[in-house]
């Protein structure tokens, strides 16, 4: 795989060495299981706490309330059904709970809601608009004594938006005055370490998934960020690891490597968003250029609701998954979507959603940049999209 | 840790080596995520499941039947969960459903008991006998048109059990016959690879969990394996991963680990089951005889019903745990019971519920040895041991 150019970080990103070389001890001759009490057990646990305390920090949030996961599906599971099976523990019925998120979310997100649905939960979606944004008029007429969860992506991972966090939040709490009731808000974060902050703070929220592979860290492990006013059921039962809420032995080595990654992640995403972005915005406006039948999905680069990485485009008419082949012949590596929805064929849920149009859902490519990527890369990948268009209209 | 001598297999094992190197790609610049269509992403997919082969493999069962899960505690979850509600999504009410267990499981079979129990399954725990091993007559009694799931340790985490899997199997085939219905049986088999036979077919379970920590794999990781038979429902829910059954980025490095780590394991069993068998009937015979006050809990040592690497013991009188930390010090790692029934004191509830005596349950030591343990390691302990006895009764 000789001069690779690897578009896809939204969908996996290489393992920081640093992190690697964080884990490499735990991987060799420190193995002991945490819960332990000799010496390779005790070592174990610590290297597990000090990585809490690590990811903590990174994040502004207290240690307790960090909770690893084996993962952004786990998180986001652990997220929405812990929260309702909670408040459903403390006797009140489903059918008494309604639940807000959007039809664009991760099906990690998608598919739990509609479990809450099969359990009696009402599941009603915000409307977004044409680049993914929250409705917040409609938010705030959704909003009722019923609502105990709020749920969706601080950044969409197939177009980028980056969704009004604040605004969100404020609804939330005139709602919970309004109605002397708790709505959690929880946020899936996987997309954001990278480029946006995710000072648990300053986001607002109650409960933030993150997902290590998404920003430099191992596959399999992320954290659940949740605030002291949460209350959350485990959704897998066992031994008393994470305080109850994610028992099994912890898998130190992942945990070790995340934590660095996402210290990393964040301690930088400001310099890193300023410099991609520019990238981006160089790279979309050559896309554009070049390709006159292509249109840009998801909110405007300059308008600061974007992800700085995130590319997304529809070349309607144009097959655009076997463009991605065409494409990965030539070197570069993109996508359609997100790689959570199948590496099947089928429409962009998220593009038929946010424009109804069903010519733009199904002919998407999703180009995603990582901190090395140039403007000469995306005008490669240019030349060999806009020769392939050509020579696809010559059928 | 300069001269540890480590007797703790049954709660974690060192990385096999060889599993570490075919992990080391995974690590570095093949990080593809596996349901990309583009290079990196297919060479991720085809570890992946060039991994789930090598594991089929190893234990002679069909790989679509093979899923990858984040270790044991995951496993056994989406084993009894997965199968009652896979009954219950299929018309069948809680209540019209039980299940059989025993007293004696590890955490996550018996919270994931009590987690069906609060879903309205009655829970049955069938007797074992003072060795740990199930009473057949009385499982008998227990089968009837309702039951729909038995699961059981292969071999116990504490005492080291082997129970009558075929044996039961036959029993749970009688009932069938005689109820015309479906009695599926999982067996959780951590403990297994190392010592036992994991040819799936060989065992006549319709579930089997591992957990690749506990045979020389990395941590977070490990694999469920079903019989064709078997519908599961998920546990948790998001992208159609692992057939929809486990959903989330598939952990390429691990699960590639792990797979020769099982294979590894498998390969020769029988050999390693034999020489530290041998190893481990000279230690207990060394200890009961310098230790007078010592008894071994579970299965005799010749009795074949014994995990070849088990030692269980109660010095009734003595704090174990304290034991332990002197142990420690002096440079053996050993524990008390399962890591995942907490680090923190508490009787042990499988010598409990197998003698019926506090004195022993609260005053256990398990040692488990590893191929490369000596006699001269367990005698080496015993003078360690015996002197703080001593020291102890002076007191």
């Amino acid at each position: 795989m000789n001069e690779r150019i690897y578009l896809d970080w939204a969908a996996a990103t290489p393992l920081l060495p640093l992190a690697k070389a964080a884990m490499e001890p735990y991987l060799t001759e420190l193995f002991g299981n945490p819960s332990a009490i000799h010496q390779e057990g005790q070592r174990a646990r610590d290297a597990v706490e000090a990585a809490r305390t690590q990811v903590a920090r990174a994040l502004q949030v207290r240690p307790e309330l960090v909770t690893w996961t084996s993962g952004g599906t786990e998180g986001n599971n652990l997220a929405i059904l812990g929260v309702v099976e909670a408040v459903h523990a403390a006797g009140r019925a489903y059918t008494d709970m309604a639940v807000v998120t959007t039809k664009i979310e991760h099906p990690s997100v998608g598919l739990a809601m509609e479990a809450l649905a099969q359990r009696g939960v009402e599941v009603r979606c915000v409307s977004v608009g044409e680049t993914g944004k929250i409705d917040l008029t409609h938010l705030n007429e959704l909003l009722d004594e019923r609502v105990v969860l709020m749920s969706t992506a601080y950044a969409n991972s197939e177009i980028g938006t980056i969704e009004p966090v604040h605004a969100i939040r404020k609804q939330l709490n005139a709602a919970e005055a309004k109605h002397q009731t708790h709505i959690y808000f929880h946020l899936d974060a996987a997309q954001a370490p990278l480029w946006l902050t995710c000072q648990f703070d300053s986001l607002g929220a109650d409960l933030v998934t993150l997902d290590a592979t998404k920003c430099c860290g191992p596959k399999g492990v992320g954290v659940l960020v949740r605030s002291r006013r949460v209350e959350l059921a485990p959704t897998i039962f066992g031994g008393g690891q994470e305080q109850g809420l994610r028992p099994g032995t912890e898998n130190v080595a992942s945990i070790v490597g995340a934590a660095k990654a996402i210290e990393w992640a964040q301690a930088d995403w400001r310099e890193r968003s300023e410099s991609v972005g520019a990238v981006r915005n160089t790279a979309v406006t050559h896309l554009l250029e070049h390709i006159p039948q292509a249109v840009l999905n998801g909110a405007p680069c300059s308008s600061g609701e974007r992800l700085a990485n995130n590319i997304n485009i529809s070349i309607p008419g144009l097959d655009t998954e076997y463009a991605t082949v065409v494409l990965d012949t030539a070197g570069f590596a993109v996508s359609t979507k997100s790689a959570c929805s199948g590496a099947g064929g089928g429409a962009s849920t998220v593009v038929q959603e946010t424009t109804g149009d069903p010519a733009r859902a199904s002919a998407t490519l999703r180009i995603t940049l990582g901190p090395d990527s140039t403007p000469a890369h995306i005008q490669s990948l240019t030349e060999v999209l806009k020769k392939h268009i050509e020579k696809m209209e010559d059928f």
